[in-house]
């Protein structure tokens, strides 16, 4: 055990056994590491794991709190166990007709997949719009069809840089929006009938990709707070002819799970042994609680096996259809691809996001974007501990926008759902995350809309909706 | 043989005796209409038809004259012929390794895909961005992902209608560029294995997307004026299990040819007869010099067996990637497929767009670009007839911005390709254009540059290369 750890888990003894009560100020940084004797940059990474594990909080400027759920009345869910096996998708119909029930303006939007566009900074956007095409030479509305906007290459890989990842300028490949990069890597990596391991529960965009591209999944379950089961990865590797591996290892969709850094290594020495590519579905990243952001599997790859997905869509500009990948060793093929079938995205879109992402100010409208949202979260939490039944089981995500809830085994979150839209409220129900409809008795519930009576009064009305069902 | 069919006869015969003079004015419509008995409207459409056979030429508000190609040095090329065969495609690498080539921008771009950025109104589409962005409401930049714009859906319908088609609101489909349309098509209509009619010469991304779906290719060949032989594709539809007709219908790329109204009716009733759907690519279809747009097989469909797919990129914005399908009944089907894979194009250049059609004066600039490409057209054709070997046979297309020229067998044009290259020239070698890797004496050049002192200079050093090979 390394030094921070054993520092971790002293203080989780301390927290465990109340000595340091829920609310209260953990030992500054300074503070610690005289106690202790160590230096501050261990403490620091002690404190960020009792973070990643949910037992600190991070405050700006005041430092570290132990996290006030010790005694919720509300439990976190368990992991799901399953047989590890392959499997034919057949969700996507299931996937459309619940996404498209969802477009309904007047709903309150629980099933959302976006978070609310009041919460982006739309019309500094549209000032970067209006600047960077003023200012773009007439040629590059062709030229910059090929590679991409240059500006917006050196933008997205100067954050890179940040957090100490050096890319070559080659492997960067931007695409529209992150789903037609994860679309283009499975493409690349994959052909018919080919095995690919995902999480249970997944995003379900990502079942219909494997659908439509005739592949088969391979469902590893995923600790609803320390993400995929690393063990059961380890059996499929070892027993199944996987070609490639697609997970998220922050923030993950739907259950919010975020591997720590130890693990986040391991996964990617695991893949790397049995020479498994990783589609690493990053877009949640910038979306966190903590005090530091969260790695990237990729930021361990020395050999060109990771393809890093990521896009401006859920943390900035939707609708302007941003993405990208940094591809490793199969950003030659990915290009190639896209240029085939999509050519480029759009030229403003990009031009304006280099221009937003240089002097409009992304960090500040991502430190305000995290506090609305953990608040917002705050609320939902506070609202489904007092109107949902007892039994419930809930995540409590250190970040992004979703809620994964475990209901009383009696509620069918597909008849839930419809009574729910019968009601006026959306939500997403279990099993269009699953490739075998599992998770029958989960919902995911969006907290992405600023919170309000109307959002109190849905929390309630879902309550009063599965206690009805409970029979309770 | 119709009133105005009989009509064109007769000019023809005026032309083809030397009675009518090239360059002379034809009578006025409404002269002719006096001279022969009949309505105005039947002297158009026999005008009409003598236009797209090369004999007559529209000149704005000055009536038609016949055309002065009576006795040019460079023939016509021939209807090629070859075998009604399936062939597996291959050709996608030495495609990317001719586009790569291109991409150096002090070549003299004769290679190039797009005209001249400086023939589109880029200012003025930026002050459509700026304006529809400002008016948008917030949650439009998400809520537009899943159909669109609804006012670009409105403004592209309403050019449909001026062409006396009235889509159902539902078959139009926005997409990221005539590619991803194209692409969704042949997704939503073949398995791997499958064979598709194809032309031959064929817009190269077609040949590639069919190797990356692994469909087998079906060459049809295509007269250099009148468009797809009919003949070859009944004799391939009855002999082959054909799932689906890809084809330009008007300005055929490469060639440039149209076919005219009776044959594309005739095109469509084949079809219909075989129940083989038909993905019609008219992306060109605004470039047109005649007096009138040429109508799109899409407008003989009554049963939603055409999808119709075109774009902006050619003729007015191409890095706004923004193109749309007119699907029939595969539009539910597409649309879910581009909710898979890109969800949605840009919501920007969509807005820019449609403000753009509404306010911007599209059809002032369309008729500015067409004056544009057709007189570059004729310096371009006027330099071939100077400088360029004698038995060398070129296309005179009525509209589009390429020339298609056979060269005498002995030039191998991959090699005159290189030597061009090393010269600063760039220029699309036939090969790129065929499954089976055809066309080796034959080039496509585009005028879609304005022409100037360095265009005439390139003409002239290509025909040297040219007389050099051919040791002239």
């Amino acid at each position: 055990m390394k030094r921070y750890e054993k520092l971790a888990v002293e203080i989780a003894q301390l927290i465990h056994t109340g000595i340091l009560a829920p609310g209260e100020k953990a030992p500054s940084v300074r503070q610690a590491s005289r106690t202790y004797g160590i230096s501050p940059s261990t403490v620091f990474q002690a404190y960020y794991l009792l973070e990643s594990r949910g037992l600190l909080r991070a405050k700006e400027r005041s430092g570290y709190f132990v996290r006030d759920n010790g005694m919720p009345r509300l439990d976190e869910p368990q992991l799901s166990q399953q047989q590890i096996e392959s499997h034919e998708v057949g969700v996507s119909e299931l996937i459309f007709s619940v996404l498209d029930s969802l477009r309904d303006a007047s709903t309150v939007p629980f099933g959302s997949a976006f978070p609310s566009p009041e919460l982006f900074p739309l019309a500094r956007l549209t000032r970067s719009l209006s600047r960077s095409m003023k200012a773009m030479p007439a040629h590059a509305i062709i030229s910059d069809m090929t590679d991409g906007n240059p500006n917006l290459r050196r933008q997205i890989a100067l954050r890179y840089s940040r957090n100490g990842m050096f890319l070559p300028p080659n492997e960067l490949i931007i695409t529209n929006g992150a789903l037609e990069a994860l679309s283009l890597c499975l493409q690349c990596t994959t052909q018919p009938g080919d095995l690919v391991a995902i999480e249970a529960p997944a995003f379900y965009a990502c079942l219909q990709m494997l659908e439509r591209l005739q592949l088969k999944a391979v469902e590893i379950p995923v600790h609803p707070r320390e993400g995929i089961d690393l063990g059961s990865l380890q059996i499929a590797l070892e027993s199944l002819p996987i070609k490639v591996c697609w997970l998220m290892s922050s923030l993950q969709n739907p259950l919010g799970a975020s591997m720590h850094d130890e693990k986040k290594q391991a996964l990617y020495e695991l893949l790397r042994t049995h020479q498994v590519p990783l589609i690493e579905d990053d877009v949640y990243a910038e979306l966190y609680f903590s005090a530091a952001p969260p790695r990237s599997i990729k930021s361990y790859d020395r050999c060109g096996l990771v393809m890093h997905c990521s896009s401006f869509s859920k943390c900035l500009a939707p609708g302007y259809r941003v993405g990208w990948v940094a591809a490793g060793r199969f950003a030659e093929q990915i290009k190639r691809l896209r240029l085939m079938t999509t050519i480029s995205p759009a030229i403003p879109s990009q031009a304006a996001l280099a221009d937003y992402l240089q002097y409009g100010g992304y960090d500040l409208h991502l430190r305000r974007l995290r506090h609305a949202l953990e608040n917002q979260q705050a609320s939902m939490l506070d609202a489904a501990e007092r109107y949902f039944p007892i039994g419930t089981r809930v995540t409590r995500p250190l970040g992004g926008y979703f809620l994964w809830f475990e209901l009383p085994d009696s509620i069918d979150s597909l008849m839930l759902f419809q009574q729910a839209l019968h009601a006026g409220i959306s939500l997403a129900p279990g099993p269009i995350f699953s490739a075998t409809q599992r998770f029958k008795n989960c919902i995911r519930l969006s907290y992405g809309y600023p919170w309000d009576e109307r959002s109190e009064q849905a929390m309630q009305q879902l309550g009063q909706l599965m206690q009805k069902i409970t029979g309770a």
